[in-house]
């Protein structure tokens, strides 16, 4: 035991999210109990939606958050050394001017990948059996059989192979399917069969009967997949986007639902969360709206997340590589 | 090359059904070519709904349908050795007082086992995910988020461990989840953590987070999962039935879904199909009815059953002992 000051850990809750993403202190107990090595050395205070921040700021090494704070850390929090989110997807929090110089911004990639991995099996198989089109036709009252194949003897093409890509290439793999993945620079990864750089979109597109959308949101990708290239995709092929809604044309989709140029999507993603009543995309056919579900394990997302942000105070105590650190101007 | 006369095999079609089913002759064709050994020995013919049954019993070796024959066999197939079902639940042909004495009656069991295992992992997953309430509330045009662990974490029961019920336990195993298994007798299998016998299962349900039914409809099985067992299921379990729509008291299933003591139900098959427009079931919350396409390949189905039939069509040529017989007491 030594009486060096510990390294204080600072958790902003948004009281307004659902209760799986509250960082509880049983939340926080149950993390630190995974990590013996940080028992002495880290202090972890938790607060609502910016109350007592002023306060806590000033020792705070290390500030756990969902959104951009609302004070200026630059002012307030002198021995900041880095800031954690506990998403994945931080385009939210874009652009990072809010960020003090020598402060490191790191996310909770990773933390999503078992669930994301189960979610994408689950998609996948739904779209192979056509249950988008099932289930439209199930609120109409009206029984349509539909024979498929096996998942098995199809190819899906994966744009974006970070780790929710990635996922679903391992969930393409356990059903014995052809992966093509399509990333930024088109570097091969062990869980593509092919990888393509996303400069080729257009030709591979048509290659697959099923297009997985697991890319971060930035300037490069908003509208990736638009109207010409919804056209390139085969007839009947399925769609499922588990990234950010903005990286589909949504009304070049509903489009090509309502025609049926694609046989289903399964979209976990939208401009407006919830969803309005009145969106158009309720009644778009041969949809499956899961509502942001895809990557959140109720039982470990937050415990794991803050698993990642222990690890990094551990580093920083011991001088060590920090993992899962943002690079801001890429956007992830 | 010989002259002796080729084993016949006549395949009688039902056309009404989905084309999935019918034994063209292309299908003929495709299983022909899987198994050479067949080419000079054996001659297949392709009727439809019995026209040309009188004519071409007299010269039959083997019968291959998917009902009842519409004609006497004792007093048309004086060669006849083998029936052969283009199913595998034969519950529809039972009891057997017109199958004549020595002749032997194979079923169409495991074509379906590779299609039913990813179906039951679909439904797997989808119970896990609460996909069921989501759809219902996706029909309510509603925004509801639910958050769920992981299924590896989970334990499913499997009543009934034939070739549909193997095939569910591999997908639960594919997902790490425990399993637990019920049959007739109860003997061990290796796709199984722990079986039980049928009698045990009143109290084997409450350890279930998900049910699978894939048991014969046999006079011991109706009514398997009644009201009583129903409630012995764990709140907020869900429910899968790949089976027959017999084995469950339907009214009692449907309450326990508009009470909410289940989570959700996979149901894919009915007493009366097409389900009807003024089902009860269509209004059902909490259920995603598939039009009974659980198991049945569109790629291979029908190859793959010719298939069986060859194979036992060799045997009897040969002497050897052949596969799938149906045991008529049992019913499967």
């Amino acid at each position: 035991m030594t009486d060096a000051p510990r390294f204080c850990i600072h958790l902003d809750n948004v009281s307004s999210k659902h209760p799986v993403f509250h960082m509880t202190a049983a939340a926080a107990q149950a993390a630190l109990a995974e990590h013996p090595a940080a028992a002495d050395r880290i202090a972890i205070r938790i607060g609502w939606d910016g109350e007592g921040l002023a306060e806590a700021l000033p020792q705070t090494d290390m500030l756990v958050c969902a959104r951009v704070p609302a004070l200026d850390l630059r002012r307030h929090a002198p021995r900041l050394r880095c800031v954690h989110a506990t998403g994945a997807g931080i385009d939210g929090m874009l652009p990072l001017d809010w960020l003090p110089d020598g402060v490191v911004f790191t996310n909770s990639s990773g933390v999503h990948a078992a669930k994301a991995q189960e979610f994408a099996l689950m998609a996948l198989l739904m779209l192979n059996s056509r249950l988008p089109q099932i289930m439209t036709r199930q609120h109409a009252a009206s029984w349509h059989q539909v024979f498929t194949g096996r998942a098995a003897d199809k190819t899906v093409l994966i744009i974006g192979f970070g780790d929710m890509g990635r996922a679903a290439g391992r969930a393409a793999r356990q059903l014995g399917m052809r992966v093509i993945a399509a990333t930024r620079r088109g570097a091969a990864s062990p869980d593509a069969d092919v990888m393509y750089s996303i400069a080729a979109l257009d030709s591979v597109l048509s290659q697959a009967d099923m297009v997985v959308l697991a890319t971060p949101l930035t300037a490069a990708t908003r509208h990736l997949l638009n109207a010409s290239r919804i056209a390139a995709m085969r007839p009947g092929a399925g769609l499922i986007n588990v990234a950010r809604a903005g990286v589909i044309d949504g009304s070049a989709l509903r489009e090509a639902l309502h025609r049926g140029h694609l046989s289903g999507a399964v979209i976990d993603v939208f401009e407006q969360e919830p969803l309005p009543p009145d969106s158009p995309w309720w009644s778009t056919p041969n949809l499956i709206i899961t509502p942001h579900i895809s990557s959140d394990d109720a039982d470990r997302y937050i415990v794991d997340a803050l698993g990642i942000a222990i690890r990094n105070a551990l580093a920083l105590l011991d001088g060590a590589p920090l993992t899962n650190v943002v690079d801001g101007d890429r956007g992830y």
